[in-house]
């Protein structure tokens, strides 16, 4: 058994990496890093870019989120190995905090991973065999597709429909539904949207679960985070028969992305992952051993200490610059914004045909960063052309700015083709300039 | 593209779990969980078992530790999303505090992982395709079994000799090696045998790796604990010419396991990994996104202010309990125990035919919890047989009761046979108690 087969000595050293390491890459870091990113050197860049809440210094933590850190770090009773799915006490605590009538939890439906990130990973590991594929919404959060081809799943995306507030087209969701198909992902609220769903779109996609019998993965690290007025329902309190994995965690809302703080719970009303998938989940959990215990040991405090006002402010600080963002780029000829509803981004079209100096919005932003120094990711990197996304967690000014430099730069390129490509009008930009920038809130 | 192939709806809820979520289980836990742990009433239980530090709260931090952690916190710079690999600062400080002459490092050779096990999870998967074998040490940690089977990776193990201090049989070490070899895992010091290897065997170690192109894991997450007197060597310290990728972290010489901070570091003077492995290790890094950042925002500090004596604090009452434990294990007839020189555990053989009782070391350990409530961890969760392994980081007064207690139930089972399986002597148990208890150093 221990006897060497096929002996054979290499002669000089060549280690190649594995399939797995070259196959997992981020297909947004490839789109960037093949962009030309040289900034207008006479103006100070703006990145619009990056999907971390703390990069701009203009959301304060709550105070009570530190000290239940600082606290949960002095009783060093938190510095052990914890169990891989998490202490008991804090799984609990996350129980608490999102069960509902319609969708109970214990702590035995919860497990801890490294991040939203590790959530989905084990998530997707757990349900969905190399060959198998997994239906993934376009536009969507990229890992989804890392994580899968990495271990060779096959990705099926299902059309978001902008004019329907991206909306997921049904019928093309449906139509992708085959034998092997091992999951549906669902991110609600989304990124890279805004977008949040209805009651009843939510509906329409369990009906197409439950008809197929295709558990559903709910990526729901945005969670809550929805702007005034609009109301958030998770997938698992609006149905008991489809059993589904909602991703979460501490990310987002409470604006701690580098914590990796993420948890899945498991909403299973006829125990039908109860046969293997609990199990399972628990297996992959022991890859990493749990999350950084002095946050685990923090989350109960965490959970039941921080302020509403917290929430409230920081989305009353994103819906601002949502608004501002959303008046001036509606009154930009050649774009066409669509107004989100939460989480921290907005997804903005090019009327391609009217800037016919780019090919795709690859160039476009490109040449944004070029011209401008303002940097916002080309929809390309999350599956989708004509589009790019903003992010909405920067401070009023610097979007005020970046709003000016966005129109500055379409109304030096939009124009009118005669339909042999040569422009017939160019743009004013001292009229565009007449159009109020912003109209807050 | 997106059309469904062999399109089949599924009439009922079915949904099992992956291969790879099945077959990712901690075979220690499968022993354990099979054992019938049912302590005596009338003594408290002592585990004996637990590799983790802090489960006894006998070994205080230093207070420099958790300030750096709290002061991390506090600044509320180190919550937003780090790179991958890990803060830049963070990184530079791992290599400044490990760079040496013989084996130079800058951050860009390091990378961070969830604990060590990520940083071993990583390397294995960089390294080894499903197929291909890797070499691991029989007596050995159970994670890289762990690893490489959920990945369809084939584990070859190569004996460690009990009576050369459990130095690895280098005839058999090189014996395995074949054209799929894809790397040899060194674990130096050692879980589960608290050996120290010496630098001539590392050269020796080293020579079969170099002759035969194959890179090292060398797994040292005990670096630097070893027992006064004893000397450590890194293997990259001691090679030119064999690329090593290093595994460590905070876990156990630190004490805080549960935070989940490990590193890679990448050693490799001919830039044989150059090509291809660093690429793929940063992608890999993708996948948890680095470990938490009050950590890694912590780890200058750690590493630079953590006094000296802490370490020596907690080797030495390190030391004292391996130096008890020695000394009434020597005395007790049936017992063999191995002479550690550092890492936190010892291995005692067990001279099964003194006790026909017992089939083999799980059923042994089992018994002593029935009637001694003393809980070690049998061999077999190591991958030999005939010994059991005590971690080292008890209280001296725990471990001297724990010694008290084996010694009565060896006496208690204790016999010779006549060679018909019929025990002719039984020990005196009396005798045998005028044995000093502990020598300590
Ligand atoms: C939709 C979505 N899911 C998951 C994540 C990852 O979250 P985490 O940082 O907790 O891994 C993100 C981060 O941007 C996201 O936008
Ligand atoms: C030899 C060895 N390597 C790695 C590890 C895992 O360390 P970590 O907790 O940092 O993942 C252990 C833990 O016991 C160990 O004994």
């Amino acid at each position: 058994m221990d006897q060497p087969t096929g002996r054979k000595r290499k002669a000089a050293w060549n280690i190649p990496a594995t399939r797995i390491a070259k196959n997992t890459h981020n297909p947004i870091r490839k789109i960037v890093d093949g962009m030309k990113l040289t900034p207008n050197p006479s103006k100070q860049m703006i990145a619009l870019s990056i999907g971390d809440p703390t990069v701009f210094g203009n959301h304060p933590l709550a105070t009570e989120i530190t000290d239940a850190v600082i606290k949960s770090a002095k009783s060093e009773k938190n510095n052990g190995y914890a169990p891989s799915v998490g202490y008991e006490k804090s799984r609990a605590a996350v129980a608490a905090y999102y069960t509902c009538e319609e969708a109970p939890l214990t702590s035995k439906d919860v497990i801890f991973a490294s991040g939203c990130s590790g959530a989905i990973e084990m998530c997707i590991s757990v349900l969905a065999e190399p060959g198998q594929n997994i239906l993934i919404p376009r536009p969507g959060f990229s890992l989804y597709k890392t994580i899968a081809e990495s271990q060779d799943i096959i990705t099926k995306q299902y059309n978001l429909l902008p004019e329907r507030s991206w909306e997921a087209d049904l019928d093309h969701m449906e139509s992708l539904i085959d034998g092997s198909t091992a999951c549906i992902v669902v991110t609600n609220p989304s990124n890279p949207c805004g977008s949040v769903y209805s009651q009843e779109h939510i509906h329409d996609i369990l009906r197409i679960a439950e008809r197929n019998k295709v558990p559903i993965i709910a990526d729901e690290i945005y969670a809550d985070f929805v702007f005034p007025g609009e109301k958030y329902f998770s997938m698992a309190s609006q149905t008991c028969d489809v059993p589904i994995l909602s991703c979460g965690g501490l990310t987002k809302r409470y604006l701690v992305p580098g914590w990796r703080m993420g948890w899945i719970t498991i909403h299973d009303r006829h125990d039908i992952f109860a046969q293997e998938v609990r199990q399972g989940l628990t297996n992959l959990s022991q890859r990493i051993l749990g999350p950084n215990t002095i946050i685990q040991g923090a989350l109960p405090d965490i959970l039941k200490l921080t302020p509403k006002s917290f929430f409230d402010e920081t989305i009353a600080s994103v819906k601002k610059v949502c608004d501002i963002t959303y008046a001036a780029m509606t009154t930009i000829p050649g774009l066409k914004p669509v107004r989100p509803s939460g989480a921290m981004y907005m997804m903005i079209g090019i009327e391609m045909d009217k800037f016919p100096k780019f090919k795709n919005d690859v160039e476009f932003t490109e040449a944004m960063v070029t011209e401008q120094s303002v940097f916002c990711l080309p929809a390309t990197a999350f599956g989708i052309s004509n589009f790019f996304r903003v992010v909405l967690t920067v401070p009023d000014d610097k979007m005020i700015t970046a709003c000016e430099r966005i129109r500055e730069f379409c109304a030096t390129h939009y124009c009118t083709s005669n339909g042999n490509g040569v422009c017939e009008i160019k743009m004013d930009i001292h009229e565009m300039e007449t159009i109020p920038v912003a109209q807050t809130a």
